[in-house]
């Protein structure tokens, strides 16, 4: 079964490199861009049994850091 | 607009950061994890007359490294 964990950082906390993107989006030329963040994609390939409880577990405890991070889990059709 | 870009190394690029994540999660005990991947997601906040064309060519030029890795766009429903 292949799960896609999406890692993004929580509103509010600073993101120097999402800044560093959008400063050089604006000096490629690139217009409209208002804000630009940078988060993770973690894509696993797990037992089909793998329970939803396991994989919010393997989220909360090493791929993403609760106190700044949220995730979000989305399973993938094969 | 907000517009999620998903930048993932292509198949037979050799990752790291994968295969450390990947032993981490066999040393915390979890079972049954056959394959780790990361990627980046790129969240944007564009002007709404953004065209696809200015989107693919922000990927092209600076959010993907077009050698080694591939890039998907998803539109996000407000």
């Amino acid at each position: 079964m292949k799960v896609r964990i999406h890692v993004s950082l929580k509103p509010g906390v600073l993101d120097p490199q999402g800044r560093a993107v959008h400063h050089a989006l604006e000096g490629l030329g690139y217009e409209g861009v208002n804000d630009v963040r940078i988060g993770r994609l973690v894509e696993l390939d797990v037992a089909d049994d793998t329970s939803d409880a396991a994989l919010e577990a393997m989220c909360e405890e090493l791929l993403a850091n609760m106190v700044i991070e949220n995730y979000r889990i989305e399973k993938v059709q094969p």
